[in-house]
């Protein structure tokens, strides 16, 4: 059914074992907050060079990077080269790649979608929109790892993830039902789905609730640092274990407010090293402060 | 608020108007059945001659193309390169175009995807993805149109858009509510949102009641014909002055079963015509059989 050379669960869970940590940066690069010292003769070859920088700055430190597409769409064919440059700089640097563009089609087109994803650009894991159900998903786990969306921590996510079906269960709730559902047939060695979880960090009342809906998904858990989420935010969304989950930032990392002049990229390493120990130590912590129940 | 030199709902209708039939083709093409006369020295070659030669022959017939991205994207850079190609020669033959590309995600990334459509791409129409609210929406319909899914046409749909919430409306017409709500800051002069909505042709059933929810949308309907959509399908989309949606045919246009050797272009013709008079004398026999309300 499938088309791996290693399951994208553990594949993931090996590479956040080596390097201790259950972090992601997120590589949302915008023209306007690129480091001056970086130059450029135009705004993707900017954005291309400042995505290279950061690869090689993270190598060694975080196990996983997520690349917002749009931030490569906006320029078109260009724009697109340079993403498919990043994707391959990362997968040699030994880094996982999640390559964050919450497609959702069907059919044929579904398929094409994850051909492009994991064959053309190379991605470990893309996400994925949930809205046309299972048959917008299957195509993609066919191939490849894929974070559905379930639980977005924008402000006008409530109006429809938050409204409550006949049953009790609130829409995301139900969508991570069907997640849960849908992921069961792609299971790894080490327990998780090659189907995963998008839940936002800032909802951490709600993560829990769905962490006992989705006890097989690996949660990727954008919004820490810089859009709010707390170490406190993010523990719901792991498993009893300290295991399950991806705690994602972005902008706190890549651009971090410290800067030292034309290395741009030592303050992104200490940035990276500060999220990377504040996860680890925070998990370690709240493992240990468990009641034992074995 | 917006960037539109014309209302994208206004543009739309006014060349519905001068061809006298709402309809759309949708342009999906897929190398294993591209017209053996095309030749090609490449996949991505022979696509993109497709695609020009399918607008060429749609020309003065057909009011407005559906490009499927993910045929495009299949290709990586170069692919996006060809839908870019096709999309200008499409608004070069006056011929509005629509971006089906369901994209779907949040403030800075939303709009740089908004820019891609309109501004790099060109396109007039985009698809969106609801399933992260209004401000999801919002960044599109600054810039141009936007067709919303709400009911979608493929079998697993129901797992989630058929649900009902707590208030008794399924899912479909909650979202249906969002989008109303969303476009009603975006009316062109003929009465219009700037934010309309994806109906499947094979809900029939549904189309009726979600046209009372969104009474200013514009209906992007596909399913038509190879994919089982029939005339009487379709007419639950439209208001009852007869507009107010467009109908879409893809592959029985695209790829009609007549062919005649090396001219490929003129059974595409051929098909489109006799797409275009069916939608228009169905929907001139529904308006003539409907009582007199005024």
């Amino acid at each position: 059914m499938s088309s791996w050379t290693a399951h994208p669960a553990d594949h993931l869970l090996d590479a956040i074992a080596r390097l201790g940590s259950p972090v992601c940066v997120g590589l949302d690069p915008v023209v306007e907050k690129l480091p001056s010292a970086l130059g450029s003769s135009s705004p993707v070859a900017a954005i291309s060079a400042f995505s290279l920088g950061i690869i090689r700055a993270l190598k060694g430190i975080i196990p996983c990077v997520k690349l917002q597409s749009a931030c490569y769409e906006r320029y078109g064919a260009e724009g697109m080269r340079a993403l498919a440059e990043t994707m391959s700089a990362a997968s040699e640097c030994g880094i996982v790649t999640i390559l964050d563009w919450k497609r959702g089609d069907i059919g044929i087109s579904a398929e094409h979608y994850a051909y492009a994803a994991y064959q053309v650009y190379g991605a470990d894991w893309t996400t994925v929109n949930p809205y046309l159900g299972a048959d917008g998903i299957a195509p993609f786990v066919a191939r490849g790892g894929a974070f559905a969306l379930v639980r977005t921590s924008n402000p006008g996510s409530d109006a429809l993830q938050s409204i409550r079906t006949a049953s009790g269960a609130t829409i995301a709730e139900t969508v991570a039902d069907l997640v849960a559902q849908t992921g069961r047939t792609v299971v790894g060695l080490q327990g998780y789905s090659a189907l995963g979880a998008v839940v936002g960090a800032t909802k951490a009342r709600e993560a829990a609730a769905l962490r006992l809906r989705m006890p097989q998904q690996l949660f990727l858990v954008p919004g820490f640092g810089a859009q709010g989420g707390t170490v406190d935010d993010v523990l719901p969304c792991f498993n009893q274990d300290g295991r399950g989950a991806l705690v994602t930032a972005s902008r706190s990392v890549i651009f971090p407010s410290q800067t030292s002049g034309s290395d741009w990229t030592s303050p992104v390493q200490r940035a990276a090293e500060a999220f990377a120990a504040e996860i680890r130590t925070g998990l370690s912590n709240a493992v240990l402060a468990r009641p034992h129940t074995g």
